[in-house]
């Protein structure tokens, strides 16, 4: 019997985080960086304006007031994006937009609010479009109040610096962080990818929903289930439609889909009984692999061959979730983790030990490889029993600092897992909780 | 000038969950169901056993131990998605797998641990496979522990009865739900779409990243920020690159993406300049649409022209993100968000105004719209100074219960917000806040 701690513990330092890959930003998002990623060129690149307004000299805006504004020439427009054509010289302005260079001679911006925007009139409100009315880019204009130098103005390299560390190795690529990117001139960045999750359910009692049963049939729902969670782990899932009970058609299933996996999830078939298929299939000596769909690296052919391949089934001390699987298999070494088919168990296990497998695939660090766990008070009409010697994970619905209990432990529930939103835990050596006691809760989505 | 909470509701008010439609199940993961789904038959449809083990009569193992074993004739296996073809008579064991039929005649299930798993020694471990070892299936098996009637069967509905309520509408569809469905014979569930948005973003002197920047360029970055935002809050999201300030461009490029559009975002352009081409082009008549791709209701047009399409320009008191704009569009009055070109102010209108657009559209109550807030304390050096009449959102970072400023005030700072994780909510009466003060933080991602 192993602890929960010790089959994820094995786990967790076999597995490695997928090596990284250059990526298109958007095709990024959620990946972990692994360079640090330093600033080319100032950000802004230039001195700009922080308004729309005009550019002007300071000297020529002092004492400005409403009263006795100071009257400027109107040398022409600097619209974003453009190299300014122009110069401010003494009792000129330029007019600029938000983000044009503030160009050559002027100062200051002074915002289109506190001048009469040409117009000869009071405070303007806004400008008027150039297309609708040209003749905003010159005659003269009213400043009503002073600037000083560098007002209005984002001085070059203001936000970062040339050289500055924009980003470093192991940030979580977020929408901010992609913005940050995309500012400094990056297309792509240098990430680990997101893993390739292959999910097979096992069964010969296994029918697609939407087909009608027949005596002794039950819909698959375990690959439904494992594929959501994956990707909402952060893999990107593929969901293999449920195998029977047959080891040669098992075996060709898994050598067809190691191609596309980072890592093999596979439901049922792992007890004690004389049909337990993936037990049967993957026991033995891997899969042979043949064509390694030209992933693997054949240099190594020495050394991926010093390493035993197949999975090792064993007994962990949990409910529901005793039979558990690990191994690496195929040509590639690809790791598998065999969970029992009961529904609840299946979902279990994955919380517990496949969803740290695809967050230390994708390189996170330890703190985000689990679901966060917190304190509450056990909220329930009786006691809790649990068996000595297992560590019991219970659906619960928590809310706020109180957890109940939703339906019995019965690993076939799965009405009640889904009015779950968290599991609670009860230790190895606790067989009896009672309520009001404090428990462990093991938060989900 | 409009409030927040003003130009929110407005658009809240204004926008309709996306019509309903029918999606396969892993299509849906994330949605809303809109529908009641009741259990068409019982779950598990027939009482199955919950163990590997054997089929008995309770009268046959009464009293059974070690030293005094029952001693059953094996009439065969019943596998999982098998009909029994056998009978347990009088002094009869059929070896059962997890998830079999429970066969006529047997009354409980005993695990295989408890018996001589037919091979005439003590308890046994489990079975061999029925491929290696078919004799399994005859023989003899000794049991070693009496089974009330019952033991180890899952009743027949003992999860779900037939017309129970799997799931209510309005139930968000995660891993679980989806298990549900699946296990109610689903293969499909009728629910909202997720939002299909456009992210567009404007300005001449913008340049994709990994092109050079010529004199006064700067790159691209509000559209990737919005499209990975977009996406984290529940959008499939489309980004098209910036466009230039021309108003009939940008018409252009609006028309042609409406066809995909259940909601548009633009960036810059709404200010008060003269070349502010999103004001310009959209304050006037909607785009004509011409062709509506076929998605827009031809029955419906008189009502269609009844609403004034356009979008209406507005100042906001906040900071960032004074400048926005809200209307419908096209022909399938395509919702429209316009907000600020600044980075900073446009990553901040997003968070405040798109987010619960695209969460609304999804049909998400109105308790899951918005981001979490909390009161955290100001870990801060110096006050905050934050402009009278205006609610400023400031990058921050929370940690446990203190929040700490990260960068300045100025909307074109993205470097310090790649290092957020929160907004610092100033209130508009507010123009000062000391360190150690209680704030409001809304916490982001």
């Amino acid at each position: 019997m192993w602890t929960v701690e010790e089959h994820l513990e094995d786990i967790l330092s076999t597995v490695r985080p997928l090596e990284p890959i250059e990526l298109r930003l958007l095709d990024a998002q959620g990946c972990v960086l692994v360079e640090d990623v330093t600033v080319p060129v100032p950000l802004p690149p230039f001195d700009n304006s922080s308004m729309d307004g005009y550019a002007v000299r300071v000297a020529d805006v002092t004492g400005a007031s409403e009263e006795f504004p100071a009257v400027l020439d109107v040398v022409g427009d600097v619209a974003a994006g453009q190299e300014p054509g122009l110069r401010v010289g003494p009792g000129q302005a330029a007019r600029i937009m938000t983000g044009a260079p503030l160009p050559p001679g002027a100062e200051a911006v002074v915002p289109v609010e506190w001048t009469d925007g040409g117009l000869g009139a009071g405070p303007a409100t806004g400008m008027r479009a150039r297309s609708q009315a040209p003749e905003g880019a010159s005659g003269q204009v009213r400043v009503f109040r002073p600037a000083e130098a560098g007002a209005h103005v984002r001085r070059a390299g203001s936000d970062m610096k040339a050289g500055d560390r924009a980003l470093t190795a192991g940030t979580v690529l977020g929408p901010a962080q992609l913005s940050l990117l995309a500012s400094v001139g990056r297309a792509t960045a240098r990430v680990r990818p997101r893993p390739r999750v292959v999910v097979l359910s096992t069964g010969s009692e296994l029918v697609p929903p939407g087909e009608p049963l027949k005596p002794g049939q039950i819909h698959d729902s375990n690959s439904f289930a494992l594929t959501a969670a994956a990707r909402e782990a952060g893999a990107i899932a593929y969901r293999v439609g449920a195998v029977a009970d047959d080891a040669e058609t098992l075996r060709t299933s898994v050598d067809d889909q190691l191609v596309r996996a980072d890592l093999l999830v596979t439901s049922g078939g792992v007890s004690v009984g004389a049909y337990d298929v993936v037990k049967e299939a993957l026991s033995g000596p891997a899969p042979a692999g043949g064509d390694n769909g030209g992933r693997g690296d054949d240099g190594d052919d020495g050394d991926e061959e010093a390493v035993a391949p197949g999975v090792e089934f064993r007994r962990v001390a949990m409910q529901p979730g005793k039979p558990q699987g690990f191994g690496l298999i195929g040509p590639d070494h690809t790791p598998v983790l065999t969970l029992p088919g009961n529904p609840v168990s299946s979902f279990v296990s994955f919380e517990i030990f496949v969803r740290p497998v695809i967050r230390a695939l994708m390189g996170l660090p330890e703190d985000q490889l689990h679901r966060p766990r917190v304190r509450a008070v056990l909220a329930a009409d009786e006691a809790l029993s649990s068996p000595r010697g297992r560590r019991q994970f219970l659906r619960g619905r928590a809310e706020g600092d109180r957890v109940t209990p939703v339906g019995g432990p019965g690993s076939h529930l799965i009405g009640a897992l889904a009015q779950a939103n968290a599991l609670i835990v009860v230790p190895e050596d606790v067989t009896s909780v009672e309520p009001g006691a404090d428990v462990e809760v093991v938060l989900l989505g």
